[in-house]
């Protein structure tokens, strides 16, 4: 293999690799990013054994040919190789080397056989459509904070997206949660998603196609079965395995009989939120609401290190109410709201509260109060 | 005590002293801050014991007295307020508490009765002078790297700063070495400071004195004796002990006699070496410098990884020479170059070498090689 490429474009393709690889590896082949030159392109492959991306990027292909190297070490020397610079990557099959050469640079670099990469099997895919990427960007960026972290529940460890019924006929759904606070994300039905398996994508993999999603103009191609889910740009194949289980039925969480409405303005609510937080104790981080007419008053009670109020104004016309949160969840929740007001509907101090964007329906949060 | 003063004010009053409490304290009263009203002034006070900083700011103070509290609550508190509050701080001595107010945020914070704050016992100077902040922010920048970590020599677990001979008459000297490499700085020597007793500054002084010196036009005034320095603008006045310790007679780890030159572009070298680097095991760190007419090659070679090598043009007209360096160490000194060109003089692959910037004598740095 002999190739030559322009550091620019070396370096998103490696970055990418170089990110899905695990930093601690104990298959040593899994810290490699696969090569693959032929005809006027040249693919980066990496997997951790979950996850699997490859990018394809055109160069100047001398002679073809593959070979594995540490996507680690090859990241960290493109991005150390001055701006504008013309790489030139040679593989020696029989010293087992990739040589790197960039003006008066000089690597050479220990491979691995490329016979011991691990290709992901490809798949019979149930569905495939395409989205806009700031369509699907939305859905798994404004669900995504409320995935869990405990291992235990691992079908909670992931975002589960299948197809819905939304208030206007058939929606793309997103939904996360942690038992504590759930996140419930709509978009209109892509065209021939309609029978796409409802899927439990991981965390990493909504990570990881984050970087696939930042181009507003990129259409993503989607592909999901029962096992597996696939995102694609024109460069970028990024394969996932999805979570073996079944996710909890989220319905029943989502309170539907919450008549007291407050609205209020969701930047002012988080940074009161954030203020009176500051004397809670690590532990409990407990905030308490209490709710009047039109007015709403924000306090924490910690005996050790003191109290704290704070007073806003809100729209509010149901009878007085206490209610008490988690200051973190209050923060996250608040903080995914795009427009000006977030409107909260609660029903008693013991329920479950719900919060959405103004009176947009297709963003709808749930957190679970705390008693203070 | 009751006060009114202006968030931008507080805030970096309060910053100064939350960065000198400790994180972790066994001694409850440390981790607050002392605030003592009287005037038209109010200053806040922090120490761990060993260093203790003043921060006096003007404030309209409607009843007189003094308080401690928790500086890191109060910081985050004050950060958190609306840019261009007006802050109330009140203290209710009979109920042990701070009462600070802005706007409709309303917080009540435990104090601790001002009596068991440790103020730092006044010293005796030996000798007082005053210096521009660039002056010494050069001394204490340029050197701090070469700070040992080493608990062990707690003597070189600082910089020590002292009256020196230089090439054109006495100057004030900071020095700091782990062993591996040494840095030597010097600046002519301020009116006053003839008689200043050699001092260790510790390493945390150090970074807190830093603060102070950001302002371009500021004097500041130092102030040393045999166990304490003082450094102090109109506002702050940062005073710590000096490291109870010999430093070493760092005059003969200094070569004198090494004669071969090499003249090289201090960026260029920099950038090749962290390239070079990159191959290299964690561990040891080993980059390989020949030296031939006007040519110096880099080289690691890692036999579990790969090899690197780059050639960089130099100005050098002795013989064939090969040396080894910690690569980390070579990057550090490089990164010191205020100017172009680095200079380095060497005698033989074994013994230190020097490097400074052009012809400046004022700026010397001493490297041990290692075996390549």
């Amino acid at each position: 293999m002999k190739i030559s490429i322009e550091r620019a474009a070396l370096l998103k393709a490696v970055s990418q690799a170089q990110s899905v690889v695990e930093r601690r590896n104990t298959i040593p082949i899994l810290a490699n990013v696969l090569i693959e030159a032929e005809g006027s392109d040249v693919s980066f492959r990496a997997t951790d054994l979950d996850i699997e991306v490859v990018d394809k990027i055109g160069a100047m292909v001398e002679r073809a040919g593959s070979t594995t190297v540490s996507a680690t070490m090859l990241h960290e020397i493109v991005r150390k190789l001055p701006d504008g610079a013309l790489i030139n990557l040679t593989a020696d099959s029989a010293a087992g080397r990739l040589t790197v050469e960039a003006g008066r640079s000089n690597f050479s670099l220990a491979t691995l056989p490329k016979e011991d990469f691990p290709v992901m099997a490809t798949a019979e895919y149930a569905s495939n459509f395409s989205a806009p990427a700031p369509v699907l960007r939305r859905l798994f960026d404004k669900s995504k904070f409320a995935i869990s972290t405990e291992e235990t529940r691992y079908y909670l460890n992931g975002v589960y997206m299948h197809i819905s019924d939304g208030e206007n006929g058939k929606v793309l759904r997103c939904v996360a949660t942690d038992g504590h606070r759930l996140a419930r994300i709509d978009a209109d039905m892509p065209e021939g998603a309609a029978d796409m398996p409802g899927v439990i994508v991981p965390r990493k993999t909504v990570g990881e196609m984050r970087k696939l999603l930042d181009d507003d103009d990129a259409i993503i191609a989607v592909s999901v079965s029962e096992t597996k889910v696939r995102f694609a740009t024109p460069e970028i194949t990024l394969t996932s395995k999805v979570i073996d289980g079944t996710f909890p039925d989220y319905t029943r969480v989502i309170p539907q009989g919450n008549t007291r409405r407050m609205e209020v303005d969701a930047k002012d609510f988080a940074m009161a939120v954030d203020r009176v937080a500051t004397v809670s104790s690590e532990r409990s981080r407990a905030v308490k609401l209490q709710l009047d007419e039109d007015r709403l008053i924000l306090s924490v009670n910690a005996p050790d290190s003191g109290a704290a109020e704070e007073e806003l104004a809100v729209a509010y016309g149901d009878e007085r109410l206490e209610i008490g949160f988690n200051a973190k969840y209050l923060l996250e929740i608040a903080s995914q709201v795009d427009r000006e007001n977030a409107v909260f509907l609660f029903n008693s101090s013991g329920d479950p509260t719900l919060m959405r964007e103004g009176n947009d329906m297709s963003a709808v949060y749930v957190v679970m109060p705390m008693r203070v």
